[in-house]
């Protein structure tokens, strides 16, 4: 009896590795968490290349009906199950939180890791030595635009660090009225782009000044877009956080790099090997898609 | 004609994605990265599993005969090569280096990411958001003690942000005698201990107290030890930075954490899971080397 807990990569089937690969062959129950972060492929695709069926976790499973899938395992000795995450097994809290269930009931877990945002975004040229602490960024409303984040990212530009901005995720999310209402009736998933991340920035720098403040990040700073990276058509481009208003990354999922003030000589080849305007690129990159 | 570079991960031959496991095998010449970081396994298990030949690439292939081999690729059309490095390709600068110079020579650049210990680092329960700069912390010697990587250590606890440590590890080094004679005499490899990495965070602290100021790492700060993440034999050790003094993790690839000063309930929870003190945890340790 193991309670297997597996990071899938970033891109597609084929990025779980082959130690994963083979353990969910010896699993009988696979559940694939499906809301903090998306693969470039379908559930129906995993199945297809494990030749097994997959029960979609979402988050109420992940947090209410996890304890009663631990209990049959560890009533169940013979039996294995899998648990895949997109990603590293342990890019979200949830995750640590799975494995010190499992460990009270006295379940083994095994933990196989993988890619993730968090070190791939090294893509980018960025060295991965050089990031400070990792930024999320919520979706603003009219009434709530929770700023946090924005100290955080000065904090890291005042040490000379990039900033490694992760991009909200709305999945299975239900309108205020129908949360009311106690409908289960969920609005369309939403991912936010870096053009909407950088929108935001933009009024956080507004609020910034609103309280004549002169720290915020100025519309020169050197900056990174991702999407879909690990995917066959991810994009890698920079370019300043002006230009970022008009650039159009394409389908999620994205991130957002704020470089630090300095790059080093071989970060700048980088940043200039990917800037937008350079149109030789562009083709490459189009290419890719 | 491709040049892949590719991510092996952190344990075993079994570590790589299907993906790269399946570029490798359409690859008629295959590199293999040895100096920044080390694999559970040799190179000939390597072969074995691939069924291919590997070159081992030092530090001295790595950054000259590189051109060479890009150089022929390119007038190769027919011809793939891949690259394989411990963890993800963008782990080190070199590899930057490495995408520029094919880029330069157009030669397509395929990346497959991998789990490496920035992202891996995850298994301490230490949530991967809440790292400040990770820092690198070189061998002291009688007469040269860098110590730039602890006022870094101290900007991060002041954030209330956890610190990665990567520890030294000296492959293929020659002795200051050897170097001026001009001798190819390789030093044995050596690797950083967490117990040797404390001993070096206590001379710094030292050297703070010595220059009057108050602000160093105290002995009662929480640390993670790591060794050997993502081989079979993986042991995470959590206690005071005191307790290090104290703790042999085995043999290597050892890497250290300073937490933050407040943990979040479930990095708490972690923490006391892994204590060294913990018996029943120990023991379950023991099971797995």
């Amino acid at each position: 009896m193991v309670f297997y807990i597996i990071g899938l990569g970033l891109g597609n089937e084929k990025d779980i590795s082959v130690k994963g690969y083979e353990v969910i062959q010896k699993c009988e129950e696979i559940y694939l968490e499906a809301y903090t972060s998306i693969l470039g492929v379908q559930k129906e695709k995993l199945e297809e290349f494990y030749k097994k069926k997959i029960i979609e976790a979402d988050r109420d499973m992940c947090e209410q009906k996890i304890d009663d899938i631990l209990e049959n395992l560890s009533k169940t000795p013979e039996r294995n199950v899998a648990f895949l995450v997109v990603g590293d097994p342990f890019c979200a809290t949830t995750h640590s939180d799975l494995y010190l269930r499992a460990v009270q009931l006295k379940i083994p877990v095994e933990i196989i890791h993988n890619a993730s945002i968090i070190n791939a975004i090294g893509c980018t040229g960025c060295q991965v030595y050089r990031f400070g602490e990792c930024v999320s960024i919520p979706y603003f409303t009219e009434k709530w635009k929770p700023m946090s984040f924005y100290p955080k990212l000065l904090a890291n530009k005042k040490q000379n660090l990039h900033t490694l901005c992760l991009l909200d995720i709305k999945v299975k999310e239900r309108s205020e009225e129908n949360l009311i209402k106690g409908k289960d009736i969920f609005e369309p998933p939403r991912f936010m782009s870096c053009k909407e991340a950088v929108e935001q920035l933009y009024e956080c720098a507004q609020a910034q000044k609103d309280n004549n403040s002169e720290d915020y990040i100025a519309e020169n700073t050197k900056c990174f877009g991702v999407a879909r990276v690990g995917f066959e058509n991810q994009l890698i481009v920079s370019g300043t956080l002006k230009d970022f208003l008009n650039i159009d990354m394409g389908s999620p999922l994205h991130s957002f790099v704020v470089c630090a003030d300095e790059l080093h000589p071989i970060e700048e080849e980088m940043y200039n090997h990917y800037h937008f305007s350079n149109q030789k690129n562009t083709q490459q990159l189009q290419q890719q898609q």
